[in-house]
């Protein structure tokens, strides 16, 4: 066993705190990483709060996960010692059915996806993520890094990267795409990114106007500031797509109007309550009001190649893992441009 | 201009009633239709209340209109006198923007889809529906109906038959496909008839333990019975596809749970509240909620000459003119099997 050091919450009311544990002895399809960074995505503080219900303490977050590779098993092909390499948010799954063998592992039809924290291994062990010094992964869900991007800034899009990527992807968008991004934070600002990689024209929706200048620069071609209803007028009926990445409770029926027919509503975020759908605007055009998680293991690598062809990261704001409590405060308020990464050397000295 | 005898809701809150109005003179593209029967939709009723608001009264409802040509105008080329004929929702439309030039006419992009009823024609007079003994129609929204099939039961295929009709043909609902049909009336009895006709295989969903072998008359595989949450056990992510006929506020939460990764459901009811959407359970299998209106012109000819061809009518009870109002109330207590025509010879004596 490997003795690691992490920062995890015992409980859901406490802050997150130093830990020690031990990773399990490499099988042969493993590969041991020595975390360099890791990325801190809203659903940890959901998660270490227990706000889904279910979490499993002590949690060690962190699903945003690269470093460099440190062992690997006898029977490993695609890395070896000295590779960067990162984790998502899955570890595992049953590997058999029909969404698995699709490597679209995060909809396992038997409902055994491992998340990476805050889930249950095969045999049964909690799992333990990325807020912490190493992690033991089997390579099929193991991600190939490239040296050619800022390795910190690389972190989020094993989350926030791939949760966007995906439905853009999967919903066809590209040149002559006409799509709107609702939200402007750690989700919103990579599919603001891809959005516009892809060739699209995207209009962005935020309720700031301190963030017009920024959704430009990251590759708005339109800011919609959605606090006076009259605005969306100027996007009514013009899109194809729209991602929303916020995950608050909010009203849909503004958003529905500035789709086209057979326009598409990808629900990012995910609100503890449910939506409230109004059918009318959606039946007018034969709209839809999709959800999305994540995606497969071969989608996400497919997605860091493209970041490293396209020169593509995340907007980071790098903090020591001491200050992660601090972090989590800041995130609940919006107060970070755009994704909080711990740099895991910090932990070294904890 | 020309005579005619109708029933009309003089205000929300009045019975329909005895009504005299006049007709178009014939424009060169126009057809006249005598009116032999027209079905009654549940939004004849919601309408005739105001329940969605904006009612134009007098009102004469009606949209599942079929009977024989009567007169054609100069230009006419489909029809001839004495052909039958249909009109459904829809009598015009802007005919020029994408979705027009697709025959997508309910969809129009220009919002100018004039309805059959409670519409106003593009030169602001009120259109009035198929409770009369006659009505004038270009004969671009005109359908052609075939003499293989009972006329009377054709009536509802206008509205019913092509709401369901569309969705399960836009979403390739065919051979292989397992699909769900929720609520068992007016609409829920034409969707399974084009689902069992379509080579599918059909669960339907029905609160009532006495429509179970109704609905196996009709063409389902399977009957689930909703009031035992433990029913839909047995359907668990097995279906590619439903549509929901319930127009009553419903939780989608258990048929969510029955749709395979990418599912989609249809809701072709239209609740006049919100939908509550909760937003996990479309995440984790990447599932959709769409809307549906009707179906083009094109479509819905392609649909009648479907009918004509697999020998497919609604299940009826016709009721003269003067029994509407009791119908009405029948309607609201689901008790008909499964949509009322009203035979409009009953007129002729009013």
């Amino acid at each position: 066993m490997i003795a690691t050091k992490s920062y995890a919450a015992q409980t859901k009311t406490s802050p997150l705190a130093p830990f020690s544990f031990e990773r399990r002895d490499l099988k042969p399809a493993d590969v041991r990483i020595e975390i360099l960074y890791c990325g801190v995505c809203h659903s940890d503080i959901h998660q270490a709060r227990d706000e889904w219900g279910g979490s499993i303490f002590p949690m060690v977050p962190g699903h945003e996960i690269v470093g460099r590779v440190s062992a690997v098993g006898s029977a490993v092909k695609k890395f070896k010692v000295g590779d960067l390499a990162g984790v998502g948010c899955m570890v595992d799954s049953c590997r058999t059915c029909v969404s698995c063998q699709a490597s679209e592992e995060q909809y396992c039809d038997n409902s055994q996806t491992v998340w990476t924290y805050n889930g249950r291994d095969k045999d049964g062990a909690p799992t333990y993520g990325g807020y912490s010094d190493q992690i033991v992964v089997d390579e099929a869900f193991t991600l190939s890094i490239s040296p050619k991007l800022d390795l910190a800034a690389v972190a989020p899009l094993l989350c926030a990267g791939i949760t966007t990527y995906s439905p853009l992807h999967h919903w066809k968008v590209g040149k002559g795409s006409r799509i709107g991004v609702v939200g402007l934070g750690g989700l919103g600002h990579m599919a603001l990114k891809f959005g516009h990689a892809f060739g699209a024209h995207v209009v962005q929706f935020s309720t700031s106007p301190n963030k017009v200048e920024d959704a430009k620069k990251l590759g708005a071609d339109e800011v919609i500031l959605t606090k006076d209803p009259k605005n969306f007028e100027k996007v009514a009926r013009s899109l194809d797509f729209i991602i929303d990445t916020v995950a608050a409770p909010h009203d849909l029926t503004p958003y529905l109007g500035t789709l086209k027919r057979d326009g598409v509503l990808v629900q990012v975020g995910v609100p503890n309550k449910p939506l409230e759908v109004p059918v009318f605007p959606l039946a007018i055009k034969r709209a839809s009001i999709a959800g999305s998680a994540i995606g497969g293991i071969k989608e996400t690598q497919e997605m860091l190649d493209f970041c490293a062809e396209h020169n593509i990261v995340s907007d980071i704001e790098i903090i020591p893992m001491q200050k992660i409590n601090e972090a989590y405060e800041r995130v609940l308020k919006s107060d970070v441009k755009y994704r909080f990464v711990i740099d895991m050397a910090s932990l070294a000295g904890a």
